[in-house]
């Protein structure tokens, strides 16, 4: 009789391509689960594997389709739930509805609130995602949360490339992203500048900072349906930078997003693979930095029950070690 | 200053005929929501109409695509209570993923329990709904349940055409539905049969009861796929029925389904309108009943603080009455 | 100093031999509990065994007096919380009220899930049972229940016989029970039958399917006050049976179920001993299989954090296996 | 149509004349619960008349036999809350169980906390109730607990017959109930004492306190076995009291308590109708004083919206007001 | 007998003087509670005025002292709770914690989220709130939470004073005020800029933006220590603004703040009255503006059941509107 | 790669003294914890060592001043539960406002239960406490209460030093004590007797039993103010008594109270360091105990899942085993 392995690592379809990756990385295989979309859109789900008193950890990004993804990821829980999964550790790369984070005007819903609670009231142990919208959604929760940041991947194929320095400047898209530029400037030793959306660069310079003559990098946490990542492409091309990068971490590209990048004046577009970005969505000027090291080495911290500090540094942290 | 209306009643979009027949009715007008479904699917709402210490009432079936359905169903409830309605009242007409209502193998999930705990967990407090596939399902509801049953109305169809008597025969489909089946007969003053799905019609018998020379009606709650009433129309037909009609509540006419009805031995499908049946799933032989009367009735109840027992005849008590 | 057991097996006084016999199965010894009722009716219940970060197994069905019994599980319970046991797991051979599993008329409370809620909100983690009602009452509860089945005893019991094959009739005595009276006459390669309760048997035949000449096994949950056994008793022998077993899981056999059945056309009566038959309610015609091998290999596979998908073999899986 | 009722007043039929003679104080009706108690001891129960909307009151005191009356409590409490009750106030004049108030031992339960949980989690709203074995168990609630207390009605029957002032003493029967006894002997004017009830009385004093030559008033919250205050009134007899009064709001009488009572040196045995006693354990001595009129003053306050100080008159209010 | 209050508005001491304007404005008493701080600093409350059946509104800051407010709020919900108040609604003009927000370092608590979930468990139906640090606070609660902000009273002292246009110039003291000052810059038609708190303003600019020659009114939610609006005055008075103005809602003012601004080159320091600022904490450049106004308006529209929209109005909307 | 340690022992600075005693009796570190308290009183904690897994304990005895260092470990307790410590037991030695248990008067809240509410809904696992003001307040958690008491070690202190037999008489200061009272006189082989507060000492004997010219040791689970300690004093002096100990568990020691102890007719006074005492508030008169063996004693006990019979002894335990 073989013994129970200690942990089940299970995907739901969605991104087989990141779960595969950081499933290689634990050198663990990845838990089967027999599924079936019904005519009427139910999802049939059944966990082939037992996981009696194992701890299960599920990767699952709540990208498009998100009510279908959310939903896939409930029915998964319910069904671990009640056959006596030891915990239940939920890996959200992506958390669609985080933009919902408050209300901007009455009568509004908070559904990144309503997710959490879902979540929790099904008995979830643990969320690991990745660079929420705002860092706040951390506290929607009242299960312990990882929160990993992209950013040391982001650095690190920056330096790569020698693209630090005072000719590297990181552009805002806006006030939201200002905090974040600010430390990516600061790993970089770059200047820093933000756009504002609300000026038309055509009658106006709309960039705050000094960008002329400059490599930019726009840094945005999402690029959807591109329109915020493509005016300040357009602001900043107009200020003068010579070279023009846009970065996110999660790669929605939603509707054209993807052929109007490609049309406009960035050169390149780099984003991560918490989002899976199906063949007939990419182009040419699009690179994918791969997040599966992150995740994998976080899950074998959570797993080993030691501090997450190595992997999830926040901004703060960075800059008090370096 | 015009006073507050005493409840408000709100359609989400997916069977808006339903709910304008209802709201006709009940002389009251349907109150708006601002909705948008973005390019990645996440769903916004907003509120129009104030509902702060007002009863709201929402019209929302959990048919295809039920996953959306159901997310934006719970992002209503969200709104709703964060801008501080008195009660939130659901009325669903149909509520997807019923049939999953036990566990029949291992490692399944209970799914209508777990739309159930998402519903109460947000703060819902009362659901009504229509013939549920197994009447069980109203204990995983722990808030009051208003359980329609769709016999009144089918009962008054047969009645109004002179379809009772020894003549007639109400045949279930399988085990299930025979108990239903048999409360249809006593009220037709018909007989019953049952078809043992098993069974090959084209090799052996699959009806027990007799059906020869008679006018045969085939009860299920739902017809998804269409395959269980096929084959039982197939079965009745070899067993000598002279004319045959499919009766269910829920018309979900998945996939095929009303092409492969068209084509068959049936005469009549009779379904109601809890589910929304698009003009491209429309068909010839296709007769739809409207709920909107029952709902609306139900409502009025509610309202009132009066008994539900007049519109909530279940078989037991009709039984009692007539 | 003694290392603390892996767990321990607890009995509340109900149903003793059952539990000796799934302690003697287990190899361990059922912990005690210092028990006493006062003259007003009050328990007083005190573990005597330390359960200190132990996980707690305790067998009680909830038969006659159901209420003592099921208050009795209560308060062990909250002694097992407040003295710190690992997990509290609630084996409940019989479920009492599990009839009481839906609203059959206004008014009427559902109190098969008022006992799972009152079981839940105490902290139990886990609930075993045998052959509810209905299988839905699962999904009243939302921690795991492991839903053990007879038929593998029952099947067993008359294949060891030789009952089997085209001679033997399974008959259900009602629609409710028609799904696992097909089920077994799949198992035992038997034909299957109906009554209709509704149809006086000296006035017309109340059987739809073949009965005579054959050995007739009417299949039913539970024995209560047996009134539905005996007049489908009186039915199959009126419909030609040569011999008659009246089979089921639970024998309640409550006021003069035994000295009826004993006196009716009935062969024989074989129940389980889920709930205990104490000497004075024993009598000829009867016969009871054990459930302790079925229990007792499902609390080891719980304890062995291995699939019940041995033990708890659900009639569907039974078919795909067989 | 006529108006809904304001409120409903029921009666689980454990307490009858309480019931009635409070309904009949509050001039209105006792609504009807249509209930059955099976062979195996299952409570049916179903509400007769309409309670959607309507504020509910029910009286059913947790006496003998305990469990079969909360269980029907909690039942009905289902019903109730299914039908969409408006709210649930449970009317408790003696609640079983209190008095497992604590551990005084290593794993035992806290009854008392296990019943309000079970109260609570069912949705009751309120609970009003009488002399609690100790007043912390209103702590064991999260819900408004309106605690009466019978001492007014107990000052009164004293103060009608005169017997206050110096020759009148009242003597606590243990410890636990001495701040009773000092707060009644304050409103009586009179004088207290204590018995020791580890003291044999045949062999030394075991009354601490002047009680030779008075009228002793032998105060206890329950007589239930009778035992402790049959040793008070040994103990105040040897110690020279002229007439003994035995005292208490819960007249539970079990066993032989009545007829040893009746057999005892105690002149009077003086209870309220908080618990019922039926005609045969009625015994010469015994005489009820009614709460009925505390009780209804208390629910027409609650319904009011009226402060209870009036009728919830605390033993430390008390003295400040007088 | 007089009828009951439709609500009753409690203080709780610890800014009486803005409850008290709140109060006029509504013209309704303040409502009294019994208080006392034991030596211990336990502190006693009683509820004087009967709230049974009652709306409760009480006005708590969580200032100075933070935990002494929070728990004498909690003890004020608590006391509420138990005798039956029908609702139970906290305006908190000043939310103690609220920058405790997430976590920025591992193993640091949420302490925003930890007060909402207290306020939550213990039955509190609404908060009321102003210019909460980041607007996603308002997601740590899952109860309604009117979320008041004191532009329009700070952008009409402006107005009246003619302080508009491009003379006037809106400065962020850092990223996360940038938002607020770009709507705010826009309702007084002036331009905007932003300190960089990490540049060390006498060796190098530290202001993004022109200032020069204008009229610059630093902007920021809070003024606490004062050490970031220091900064930011330093900043501005450097890059050569003629006039400067700190402008903040909650004026803390914690240790040698008022001191330190004092001493400063800020030309006025304005905050709102949601935090008390006792006579010896005031100096001369400090003016306060009033928010009683905002909550009266608020609390009135919530009785009233009317939208909050003319008083909750976010920037968002003020935008849409002007 | 060093192992996680199996727990973590935590001091949140009221009473280090303590936690360190018990520490060195654990042969365990005391784990660090980052805090600090801002101007605005605020209370920022970090949990320097990582406890993901971790089963962390934590001293803080809810002293002076009770409400920061309730809050302090409410903080701590969600800083551990969101970086996914393995479990959160908390051990109060003193737990302040304990005396608040239940409503005196109309409209009180229940503090103690409040904070048990607290402490549970924010995953509390364990809570381990001494001497409570009454043991009910066990009763207000659903949570295992290891609940010590004081009584081993303080009549250990009087065995040692020969003060038992008749000559020595426990003096209850009130009846709420008498119980604890009779115990300590019945292991020291004492007398016991009684005082009555609301009889004034000077004009009449307040004393009921027989201290004349014997050494008294007047008991009190806690002296806060000292008042009912002191009245005691005058009361047993007048009475006769030849040597005065004041003995109570809990030296809270508020106000004046050890000065007019000091200058009282008290010989000794004897308390434990539940309670922090500064040396600015020690006086001569003044003796410590310490419970940290018992507090050791039962971590351990917890640690090993053994009982706590050994530790844990209730006044009825030691009786039985004595």
């Amino acid at each position: 009789m073989t013994a129970n392995p200690k942990y089940r690592l299970f995907d739901l379809g969605t991104n087989p391509e990141l779960t595969e990756a950081i499933a290689k990385k634990l050198k663990t295989p990845v838990a089967q689960v027999e599924m079936q979309t019904f005519a009427d859109n139910e999802i049939y789900e059944r966990i082939v594997d037992s996981v009696r008193g194992i701890d299960v950890y599920v990767v699952q990004p709540i990208s498009y389709p998100v009510n279908d993804n959310f939903i896939k990821l409930m029915i998964f829980i319910d069904a671990a739930k009640r056959t006596s999964a030891k915990s239940i550790n939920v890996i959200i790369p992506y958390l669609g509805y985080a933009r919902s984070d408050r209300k901007a005007r009455s009568r509004e819903p908070i559904v990144a609130r309503l997710l959490a609670n879902m979540l929790e009231s099904q008995g979830v142990k643990r969320v690991m995602t990745m660079d929420l919208h705002t860092s706040q959604v951390q506290g929607f929760f009242d299960i312990p949360v990882d929160h990993l940041i992209a950013m040391p991947a982001q650095a690190k194929f920056y330096e790569d490339q020698g693209l630090t320095g005072s000719d590297v400047v990181v552009v805002a898209s806006g006030p939201s992203t200002l905090k974040l530029v600010q430390k990516l400037a600061e790993v970089l030793e770059a200047q820093w500048a933000i756009v504002d959306q609300d000026r038309d660069p055509r009658v106006q310079t709309a960039v705050t900072g000094n960008v002329a003559g400059k490599y930019a990098i726009i840094l945005d946490d999402i690029i959807d349906t591109g329109d915020t990542m493509l005016k300040a492409i357009i602001a900043v091309k107009k200020a003068g930078a010579t070279t023009i990068d846009a970065l996110a971490t999660h790669g929605v590209l939603s509707g054209q997003a993807g052929e109007n990048l490609q049309a406009s004046d960035v050169d390149r577009v780099i984003v991560t693979d918490t989002v899976p970005i199906p063949a007939e969505k990419r182009f040419d000027k699009l690179t994918v930095i791969s997040t599966a090291d992150l995740f994998a080495e976080a899950i074998e911290q959570v797993i080993a029950h030691k501090s997450m500090a190595k992997v999830l540094l926040s901004p703060d942290q960075r800059e008090a070690i370096e």
